[in-house]
C-alpha cells in the first residue's frame, strides 16, 4: 500500500540565483560604465528594498566564498511570475553583462504538517510562510532529497514513522535557536532536488555545525541526500561600492 | 521468463527546446536588427499557429525559471522530420543567433494501454494522441525512466502488477483534473529517459503538489527515477515584444 | 571459477562522428566562402563513395534531431589508421571550421558466437561483418553496458546462461526483421562503453518500439545499462545543399 | 536511536584555491604588462606572509601536475571574511586576467575529538588548529565523505565503534610520522563533500603510499569516498619569475 | 580486521597529456607561425629523445580517434618535478597555443608484489619499472578502481585471495605476451582513480580482445571499476609533418 503523502502549507515562491564575476571584463569598461551600472543595480536594490518594506517579498544578497559563484541573490516573492520578471529585469540590467550565470535554484517556501496542521491565518505560521530574510552575516544554501533505494526509503516509510524521525530532527534545530535560523522551501516539479535548506548565522562556524551534527539525526542517516553547498557572506547595499571597485 | 511489454498508441512527435538569451549580445547590436530579428521570428510563430490552426501539429512557449534556460519552445508534429525541419528552419533565423542551446528533449505522444485497448479511431483517443497544447500559464517538464535495480525492476514486474501499480496512480493523477493537464511522451530509443511529463497548469502551485503527491504512490516510490526538472511561465506571441525590449 | 568469455568476429571499425552546426559564423562568412566549404565537403563525400563502390568500407549521414548535435557521419573501414585519416582529413576541412565536436564513439563492427561459430568466410557472415550501411531514413544510436553488479554480473554468468538470454533477445529483434536494421559494435579498450548500437528504420516508430519491447527481454531487464540516445534523419548528398542554405 | 555526534574543535577557515594558466593570453601581452602583473602578485604574496609572520594565517602556493589545474593557492585565515576577502582581492589583480578558475574547496581545520577532549588552550592543540603551513616539496588535496549505504553507514555506527575504527586508521598515519603531514579541514554546511584532506611530504611518493595503505583500514575500505585528487610541486616565490618567463 | 597492504615498487612518474587541435586558428595563422611552431615542437621533441636515450625517461606520442582529443603525449621521469617542468615547457611553446587541454592523467610505474618480492636491483625488474615506451602501433588507455561496494570489497579481501584473483588474472594477460605490452601505473594521492593502464599493441584488435577476455576474470567481473577509454595511432616524428600540414 502507498504511504500517504504529508499536507504542506505553501509560501512565496523562491529564487537563489548565483553569479560569477567576469573581473577582466569590469576591469575592461570605462569608469563611467561602471559607476552607471553601479547606479542602475542600486535602483533595482531600491526598488526591491521597497518590496519588502511593504512586506511583499523579501531578498538577500550574499557574497560566495570559493569559485562556484562570486555572488548569490535570495529572492522571494509571492508569486512565480514575479520571480520571473525579476530575472529578466535584472538581466536586462548594464550589470549582468558582467556577471556570468553559475547555478540557480527554484522552489517555494514550504511548512510540511507532521506534527499537525496549523493555520495559514495564524500569525506565526505566517512569519514562517512569508519571512522577511535575516540579513545575518552567513549563509549556507544546499538543496536535498529523501532518499529511495532499497530498504532506504521515505517514500514507503508511514506517515507516523516520518513524523517520528522529523519530530527527533527537528529537536537538533531548536539546540541552534538564535543561533541559526532555517529556510526551507521545497521544489518538487520546480527543480531538479526535492528541497532547498537555506540557513543565516551570525557565527559561520554554526553553520558547519548544525550540519554537521544533524547528519547523525536517524532521518539524514538513512534518507539524506545532499547536492551543492554554497557559503557566503553577507554583502550590504552599503559594501557594495568597494565590493565592486577596481 | 521476460516480462510482456505493454501495447502502445504513438501520436505527435515532441521535441522540447529550451535556450538561453544572450542578453548582452542582443544588447549591443542595433534597434533595427533587433526589430528585424522579432519579426522573423513572429512570421514562424504565425506559420506555426497556422498548423495549429489545421491540426497538423501543436507548439507552446514558455518562460523558463532559473538559469537553466530563458525560453521553453514545444512541438507536436505528425512526423519526425517536421521537428527536425522545423529546429533547422529556427536555428537560421536571426533571433537563434542570440539564443544558445541549453537543453533538448525527443519523443512522442504516448498512451500505454493497461487498462484494455483503446481504439486509435476514438475521437477521445484521438485528442490524447494529438493534443492542442493547453497555453496554461505554467508548465513543468521532467524526464524520467522506470528503476531496473535488484529488487526493484520495473521490467521484470508482470503484466498485471504493472497495470496494478499504474492505476492506483492514475487516481492520484484525476484528483488534480482540471487542475493538472499531462501530455506523457515516450523516448525508447530517442533520447536519454524513457519518458517525458509535460504538466500544465493555472496554478503553479498545483505543479508542486501533483509531483509532490505521486512520489508517495508506489510505482513512484520504487520505480521512478527523475531527471532535471524545468518550470516556467507562458510566453504569449503578444507579450514577445515586452519581453525582448532593451 | 572465472566465466568464460565468448569468442567474437570482428570486422570493419567503425566511428560515430557527431558535430554541432555554428549557424551564427556560418551566416556571417562570404557566399563565396560557404560555396567553396561545401564544394570541398562535397568531394570529400564523393571520395567516401568510391570507397563504398569498392567495398572497402561504408559511411553514412544523418541529421540529429534535438540539441546534442546537428549532424552524425558514421564510418566503417578495415583499418583504425583510415578513421583516423577521415577524421583528421575531414577537420582540416573549411567545412569543419563551422562544426563544433559533440560526440564521437570508436568500436568495431562485431559478431559473438553465441550460437555456434560461424565462419569469417561465409558470404552471409561477411555481410554482416563488413556492412554497407542502409541509408534507410531514420537512425538510433546509443552505447551499452552489460551491468555487473551485486546479483546481477553479467560477466560471472556461464556462457550457457549468457547464450540462453541473447537467444531469447534475438527472438525480440527478429519480429523487426524488415523494419530494424541492427548493427552491433564492441567497444572494449576503444571506447567508454562496451558495445554501440546502430539500428536503421523506414519509419522512425519502429526505433522506438524495438528498444522499448526489447527492455522487457530478461537480459536487457537485468543487465542493460544504457548511455546517451542519439535519433536522427537520413541526409541524402542531394540535399546537402538546401540543408547549408542560409 | 540516533548515534551520537563527536565534538570538534574548530580552528583556522581555510580556501583552496586552483588556476589554470592562459598562457597563450599571457604571452600576447606586453613584456611591461607582465612585469606589472607580476609585481603586484609578489605584493600580495609579501602581504600574506606578513600575515604568517604575525601568526594571524598562513598559506602556500604548489604547481598542480596534469591539466586540473596549473596552481593551487591554499589560505588558512581566522574568519571566512577575510578568506572571502583574499579571493576578491586576488581576482582584482592583473596577474588573476591571466588566471582561469578551474576549482576550489571551503573548510575549517578540525580535530575531532574521539579519543578524549583536547584542550583548545593547550599549545600542541593549538598548533594544530592554526597551523604554519609546512612549505614541503609536494601536496596532495582531496576531499572525502564518510558512507552512508545500506550495510555501512558511517552516521549509524556508535560513538564507540567510530572511535574504534578511527583509532586503527590513526596507526597507519603515524607509520607516516615526519614523511607526512597532514591537515584535516571539515567543510559540512560549506562545501560538496565533508572533509578536505590535505597532504605535505619532502617525497612525493610518501603521498601514494600513505592514501594506498590507508585504503586498507576498515574505516576507508568501508566508509571513504573520494572526490577528485589534486597533486603538486611547491612553487617558491623565488621561483616564480623562472616560472612565469616567457 | 583490517586487509593488508601489498608492498609495491615503484618507478618512473607518468603523465598522460591528451590535448585536441584547434585546426581553425592553426589554419588562419601565416604559414611562417606555423613552421615556426612545428620547429620549436620538433626541438622539443629532440630533448625529450635524447632523455630516453640516456635511458632517463621515456615518452611516446599517439594520435587519439574520436573527440575526445586529438594527441596524447605520454611522458615518463624519475621525478615528479620533471613532469611538472615538460608540462611547464610545453604549455609554453607555440605549438602549445593551438591545443586545447582535453584530459591528463598522474601516476608512476608501479608492480605489486602479490607473487613474491622482486629486487628492485634485478635487471628485469628495473625494466619494467623504468620501461623504454614501445612505440607499437596502437595504444589503449585507461584508469580503474577496485570495487568497494558491500559484499565486493576489494580492500576488505584477504592478501591471499587478492593474491589469488590476480594470479587468475595474470594468466588472461600472459596468452597476449608478445602481442600486447602492458604499463601499470599507481595513481594514489596522485589522480582520481588508483591505477592507469597502457596498452600497446601492433595489431590495434588485440587491444579490444584483452580486455574484452579480462572482464570474464573474477577480479574484473566483480572488482573492476573503468574510467574513459582512449585509444590511438602512433604517430611517429617523421609524420609530423604530414599530420600538421593544412
Amino acid at each position: 500500500m502507498a504511504a500517504e503523502a504529508v499536507k504542506t502549507l505553501d509560501g512565496w515562491y523562491c529564487l537563489h540565483d548565483m553569479r560569477t564575476m567576469d573581473w577582466t571584463s569590469w576591469k575592461k569598461v570605462s569608469n563611467e560604465e561602471r559607476l552607471e551600472a553601479i547606479e542602475e543595480f542600486k535602483e533595482l536594490l531600491t526598488k526591491w528594498e521597497a518590496v519588502e518594506e511593504a512586506e511583499k517579498g523579501s531578498h538577500a544578497l550574499y557574497k560566495i566564498v570559493g569559485q562556484k559563484a562570486d555572488l548569490m541573490f535570495m529572492f522571494l516573492r509571492p508569486t512565480m511570475d514575479e520571480l520571473s520578471d525579476i530575472e529578466t529585469a535584472f538581466n536586462k540590467t548594464k550589470f549582468a553583462e558582467f556577471l556570468i550565470p553559475a547555478h540557480s535554484y527554484v522552489s517555494v517556501v514550504e511548512l510540511s504538517q507532521y506534527s499537525g496542521n496549523s493555520s495559514a491565518e495564524d500569525p506565526k505560521t505566517r512569519e514562517r510562510l512569508y519571512p522577511i530574510l535575516p540579513k545575518w552575516d552567513y549563509v549556507s544554501f544546499y538543496p536535498m532529497d529523501k532518499r529511495r533505494e532499497g530498504e532506504e526509503n521515505w517514500y514507503s516509510l508511514s506517515f507516523k514513522e516520518r513524523a517520528k524521525l522529523l519530530y527527533e530532527h527537528s529537536k537538533t534545530g531548536r539546540k541552534y535557536a538564535g543561533e541559526v535560523k532555517q529556510i526551507i522551501t521545497g521544489s518538487f516539479g520546480f527543480d531538479d532536488w526535492e528541497w532547498g535548506v537555506t540557513l543565516f548565522a551570525h557565527d559561520v562556524l554554526q553553520l558547519k555545525k548544525i550540519v554537521y551534527e544533524m547528519r547523525f539525526d536517524e532521518v539524514s542517516a538513512l534518507y539524506g541526500e545532499f547536492g551543492a553547498f554554497f557559503v557566503g557572506n553577507h554583502l550590504p547595499k552599503a559594501n557594495i561600492d568597494t565590493y565592486l571597485h577596481v
